[in-house]
């Protein structure tokens, strides 16, 4: 309920979330990561029936970009409400630097 | 058992693996991807419970580490025992515009 | 004079930025671009004194590292300025889009 | 004329390259680098400039994707010809360890 309030650096402040995800984007978002979590189930199996290390690793590489969907779907999200709200609350500039921050750790993952 | 044959290409060749992956080398990989499973489980329930975006968008950066070096554990398998075999018996120059090929697609996932 | 506006895209309109680059913000990304401009010279240098290839590729991975900061800081100023302030004016929708679209291929490249 | 020869590691160690690069090889690539170096020297007008900033990140990515480009190719020369030769006298191991490290960096650059 609460996903445009970071709890690690504000504690004490009880934020209510100007958009909480629906439980449309919810299950949107779930679907794929459940496709994601069979993904990464197949290369398990492909690894234990002794599979060309060139096709398990297009796998890998399949899931990542797959990972990658999600994680600019989320950005976009944060985005459009989290930081949005702040800019026009006047306290963007925290929201930015976090931003910054992940967008250049997720970029080199 | 076939792991340094491509089956896609040479469909018909029966090759046997100079060095095919033992148990403990099996164990220690499909141990790394129950724990990248469980972490995307974990960021399944994180959007079920409509966690902070940025919270999450760090797990979906640690899942894609954590398959980057799945990644380069198979590449360097695959070099050490497939694409060196290849080179050894003179067939190195496919066996390295694949390892190329893959290489490319890995590193921008 | 017109950073906050995309030329391309709405080629009548003459917007004014809200927030010009200073000369010294101008001269710290110019600094640094010569920079990186004279070590794109020294790979050319280093490919014709024939050195190792793992010391030149050392070279392209440093340029690449350098050019993902400059982009970083251009992408920080873009999202402080630009996005912020068609966020506050109401059109943030379009200005995160085009946001979202340069994250992804600036992350990929 | 020691590109397969690492200068740091084996200081007094004379080797000789099996393939030194050719005239042609070395053309290409010093092209494909002035390119790249006038195109660092294009962003630079850019900010000078103050040109809008999503197309100096623009600008910025198709700089790193052609260095992308220039990467892969000195990989596959290194592949082709050090790492060959050093696996084929039986130095594979060495090779293929400093290779790794290389496509790790330059996979996240």
């Amino acid at each position: 309920m609460e996903h445009c309030h970071n709890e690690n650096i504000e504690e004490n402040v009880e934020k209510k979330p100007l958009v909480p995800r629906t439980q449309v984007e919810k299950d949107q978002l779930i679907t794929r990561l459940k496709r994601i979590e069979g993904q990464v189930r197949g290369i398990q199996k492909m690894i234990d029936e002794d599979r060309y290390c060139v096709d398990i690793l297009i796998q890998v590489t399949a899931v990542n970009n797959a990972l990658k969907k999600v994680g600019m779907n989320l950005l976009e999200r944060h985005t459009n409400h989290c930081v949005s709200d702040a800019i026009k609350s006047g306290n963007g500039e925290q929201a930015i630097d976090e931003l910054m921050k992940v967008i250049e750790q997720f970029s080199r993952a």
